[in-house]
């Protein structure tokens, strides 16, 4: 029987679940393929450390660079995580002939030009399935199953760590801290969990999104990112009220300017398929033309969900390797330039939503009057209104603007932060927009 | 460029859909797959009628002979539905070397295994995406996405006719016959519904979603089938208080005496990811070994919906042909007996399930009794009762049945059929297995 030869950099968790899988599921797999999938090799840091996984000790090297160099290797599967080293090493094997599988965003998102152009250059496929939302086929559906359609939009939930904090907050009332802190202990947030509730991870995944959906790649500093540590337990609790769970999505949509992507925590309504997907669940809605609305759910992340899209991507470059055909190298890419390249306003910055909007404001005649001046004086009309607690000192007020631009939205918000009225600077929450309704 | 040449036989909604997406997709298609998909012939039953498509009139033909006999056509594409002439002209195709895209259910779930033997032996590709849930790439993520992990179960709301009743009579408060009629007039069903309020055509869907997930072809026989047209108001009305929701599922999990397929109205937890799949929506359910649970959520039916998938079928197939690959016949698919082959209970049978009971009874002394203990003789045990409206006269008695074989509790309703406390044979609606919840 023919046989594909993979070398696999990294046995963290991935990396064990991945070698667990191609061994269990070894018959599966040879009666599917017609082929053996080798693991020929695996690089680690330590290799004396205990691992997730029984593995040979003879497959277990720390040499990356001799694993790359090694001529029967066809595919090298990097599961490092991170910019570099894994940069390095993945260009070093596209440089030695390899195809790639990686389950890396961070490395795809900041170095993806790169790498490429490298791939294109030497005519190896790189696949990257495992990278967003963990074992969700979103990015092959997209692929492949959307082939011919076009796409309108996505909108995902693809960072399980604010999706279980924000959901555990809604459940308990809890407030941000105390939930991270129930997250980390339960697992599901790291100890340093900056990058995860900041909307950088779900910033990077939401590119990759818009890489396979579109065909471009979105300079980093045109996606605007607000993370979730600016949600209060009474955020959540009003917008409740007013018929709303508060998720944090990564949107983007296409447009005459091209896509527009952005990542932020949003009011989504009751009863939404996305307010449906609680946990550490991640799911990512597509809007396509003909299709209309389509949904992929699952679990984002973890060792063996992740290990599942990581050896499809292996399985779908060995039906090509077996065959004798080349696996298909990515389709061109074009680069979308930085935002405001003409002076003008962003995609972004015109794009029209509902707002909520919470201020603290002392409990006095005329207060209300000032603040609803200083909206309209920018286009912002208050559609809902809710007071809550009143009382003597600051009370929260709390809003829900008529849709508006983000531009005068933005506008509003930043004389009302020199406002004498305010106790404390206003929380504002976009509302997931009509068109995804 | 190199051209990939297509016949259709068939040119309603789903043929005109997959006509106009080849065309207005034309040069994405191309930029993509790096050649032309030429729609060579389109054979239709009457030429001289109007089309939801523009089509060149030399292109149409009511002579499915020649197209299949046709030397330059690659794919033929089958869009009639039914089972014959269907069957005999894939099998045609077939023999003429051509490959094959259907979107037929029904020829695949009754000749299915004509069709693959006929497939294998000519070396040609039989691809049905579009035959299960649309849109939706469902098939292609349990073949590829999903393709080293172990299915346990797959549970899925594909008939958009019974799933858009359904709904109205939960929003509503209708009863059957009303909401169906509701359906006809928004075009959600047909002027002759059975196929669909059967169930039948969920149970043709069903096996090939099990064909695809563990290669077995399951005897027609062998499917548990109920439709919906024995749902009453009352009964949606009573689920509702006891927490759940009325949906018609197609479910089937792996056992070790082989993948065991049910359809029937079903007790969905209000707050389950299916109990939010509404109105003409589809979504399919898999639970797998490593990824855990995963959703496939869009639109079931429809002209466009499906032509997508239609088209993902030749564009995967066209890969092949373009890089000069023979594309991959069907894995081998073993028959499954029929049940009771061997005598002994099936696999149905044996499945543990609560139940929703609904009971007409004289409000007399006794008769709870009466009906408990012909109950609990089977093994049998109420978990909770509701009374609806207590009165004078036969009243409806509706209970929740611990978890129970299916076997003792076919036994039961037996022996309560013929109870004369009752006015009206019982209502019984299973209740999501606890494993799927």
């Amino acid at each position: 029987m023919r046989s594909v030869t993979v070398g696999i950099l990294g046995l963290g968790n991935v990396g064990a679940g991945t070698v667990r899988l191609l061994h269990e599921r070894r018959a599966a797999i040879e009666a599917r393929l017609g082929a053996v999938i080798e693991v020929r090799r695996i690089c680690v840091r330590d290799p004396g450390r205990r691992r997730a996984v029984d593995v040979a000790p003879e497959l277990i090297t720390a040499d990356p660079r001799a694993l790359i160099a090694d001529p029967m290797i066809d595919v090298v599967v990097e599961l490092i995580g991170g910019v570099e080293p894994a940069c390095s090493y993945i260009l070093a094997a596209l440089r030695a002939g390899k195809h790639v599988v990686t389950a890396n965003k961070a490395v795809l998102a900041e170095r993806g030009a790169e790498i490429f152009a490298a791939a294109a250059a030497h005519g190896r496929a790189v696949y990257f399935e495992g990278s967003v939302a963990g074992g969700i086929p979103v990015l092959r559906s997209l692929r492949e199953g959307l082939a011919s359609d076009r796409i309108e939009a996505v909108a995902g939930i693809v960072n399980g760590t604010s999706n279980f904090i924000l959901d555990a907050m809604t459940r308990s009332g809890a407030d941000f801290a105390e939930a991270l802190r129930g997250a980390q202990a339960a697992g599901y947030a790291e100890a340093d969990p900056t990058l995860d509730v900041s909307g950088g991870d779900a910033a990077h995944k939401l590119a990759l999104l818009a890489m396979v959906a579109w065909g471009v790649r979105v300079h980093p500093t045109a996606i605007a990112v607000e993370g979730i540590t600016g949600v209060s337990a009474q955020d959540i609790r009003a917008a409740g009220e007013l018929g709303y769970l508060i998720k944090s999505l990564a949107i983007a949509h296409d447009s005459a300017a091209g896509p527009c992507l952005r990542v932020h925590p949003t009011l989504v309504p009751r009863g939404h398929v996305l307010a449906g997907v609680t946990g550490a669940y991640n799911a990512v809605l597509v809007e396509s033309r003909a299709l209309g609305r389509s949904l992929y759910y699952g679990r984002g992340a973890g060792m063996m969900p992740t290990a599942v899209a990581v050896v499809s991507d292996i399985l779908e470059l060995a039906r090509d390797l077996v065959a004798g055909v080349a696996p298909p190298v990515a389709a061109a890419v074009r680069d979308l330039p930085p935002p405001r390249a003409d002076g003008g306003p962003t995609t972004f910055e015109l794009l029209e939503h509902e707002n909520y909007l919470c201020v603290q404001v002392p409990n006095l005649p005329g207060v209300l009057g000032r603040v609803a001046t200083c909206l309209g004086r920018h286009g912002v009309s208050i559609s809902r209104m809710v007071q809550d607690r009143p009382g003597r000192g600051p009370v929260p007020m709390i809003m829900l603007t008529e849709s508006v631009s983000e531009r005068a939205m933005q506008a509003a918000l930043g004389e009302l932060a020199s406002s004498p009225d305010l106790a404390a600077p206003a929380t504002r929450i976009r509302v997931l927009p009509a068109s995804l309704v």
